[in-house]
């Protein structure tokens, strides 16, 4: 009965939630029509202007013939060539590759690579299926060790200085902005010297990257103008797999006071009925 | 003391998993290279032939106008651009915001839409950072309403056949087949009939998006040469909601399940050595 009571209290809280998720995402959506509207029609236009200059400059190529040469290229874009001098980019070696087992495992899923074959594209969703979980477990058990040492350094310091409260909340603000320094604010840094992209660019590719969502329009060493140290992919890979941990173990700690806050709230709520 | 322990103990376990991580993005890349590389190749060869036919029969460009031409149209086709007749496909209106909104808070961040503005990039990252949160607890809970339906049909049944153990192994099974067909066997079919794709590419799309990878190779919606009913987005986006939901309930159970295993086995171990 208690289970059954629980569950119609929460019908209405969960309806309550779907309805400001809503909201939440009718006004995202605004703000981003409001941004982004004017800047793509302004592009069209040039497009639009710069097309009908390449009509009339080069006037072997009319209209349709235009639009299939553009087709095609935006076909083998698609693919991952870049029609470049007369070799084309190979992106699917090993540490292509590699890179590509990555973002599929840590459901960042840039996209700037995706299977193109049945074969492939199967095995890729078998792939997914069973290494998720595993990097759930593994970035769960980091992100537990991180913890642990946050609190055992808390511990020692407290002891040390007979003074707990203040010792625990003294390390949680370090280790929290040790984090942000380490994991967020530092490494755009690294991509403004490697990637050439302005520093608000890497802030942007770093947060999109740690969130997983991953949209790929910016993504590490796939300028093929650049040169790229060998240790330079590895050292990303290592700060993706400690960067999402940390990421997520703040946003398990954020979702936990949430919900603690409602049971907190009920539980004064019911409380005050009973007195 | 016990923490410092199972501390010392969890260490070489999380090594261990490290090392079986590893290993599985290894043999994960090695079997993406030898299935996309050949693929690649070829791909590759036949677009440098193109170059050369294209070069010939439009004798007015010459090998570095076609370059230029190819560099402009994939940065229009970035923008999300098409060049096509004498309209381009505007993306940014609102349905395409909204739709963008979800792709960005369920973390699935497709790609094919990105913020192009600085602002709006800004905007995207706090937009990103309250909106993960609150659509993970709003997941969490249409998981559990998920999960006490079936418990609660469960129960009924067996106070009703008098057999609770097969009741639940029962109400069970069927959910999970019900929850596979509602969210990863059927939808593939609805989008064959409206995007055209084939049944294994919807399928891969539906997986690719519900474990919120979302590579962005396929995209529901953005085929210029389709016209598309008004109810499908709003069908589709609420089966993103509910697929993820369903898909990170099963996630978890086998989460739980393989530590609880891992669980049971120390147990045994420790029961077995105070023995
Ligand atoms: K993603
Ligand atoms: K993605």
């Amino acid at each position: 009965a208690a289970a059954l009571l629980a569950r119609r209290r929460s019908i209405p809280t969960t309806l309550l939630l779907l309805c400001a998720y809503v909201v939440y995402l009718l006004l995202g959506s605004a703000a981003f029509w409001a941004m982004e509207g004017p800047v793509e029609r302004s592009t069209a236009l040039r497009l639009l202007q710069q097309k009908w200059e390449l009509l009339e400059n080069h006037t072997c190529l009319d209209g349709e013939a235009l639009e299939r040469l553009a087709e095609r290229i935006v076909q083998a874009y698609k693919n991952g060539l870049i029609l470049k001098g007369n070799a084309s980019l190979g992106r699917w070696d090993f540490v292509g590759s590699f890179f590509f087992s990555v973002s599929a495992v840590t459901t960042i899923g840039y996209g700037n690579l995706s299977p193109s074959t049945v074969s492939a594209q199967v095995f890729c969703i078998f792939f997914a299926l069973f290494g998720i979980p595993l990097n759930l477990v593994l970035l769960n058990r980091i992100g537990q060790l991180m913890l642990s040492g946050v609190q055992q350094c808390a511990c020692h310091l407290g002891n040390k200085f007979n003074w707990q409260k203040g010792a625990a909340v003294l390390t949680r603000t370090c280790a929290l902005v040790a984090g942000l320094l380490l994991f967020l604010l530092l490494p755009p840094l690294l991509f403004t010297a490697i990637e050439g992209w302005t520093y608000e660019q890497g802030f942007y590719y770093s947060f999109i990257t740690l969130a997983t969502i991953g949209f790929g329009d910016y993504v590490i060493g796939m300028n093929p103008d650049r040169t790229y140290p060998a240790w330079y992919k590895n050292i990303v890979s290592l700060w993706i797999l400690f960067g999402m941990a940390w990421l997520a173990l703040i946003i398990n700690l954020c979702i936990s006071l949430l919900e603690n806050s409602s049971d907190l709230c009920q539980c004064c709520k019911r409380n005050s009925r009973e007195v």
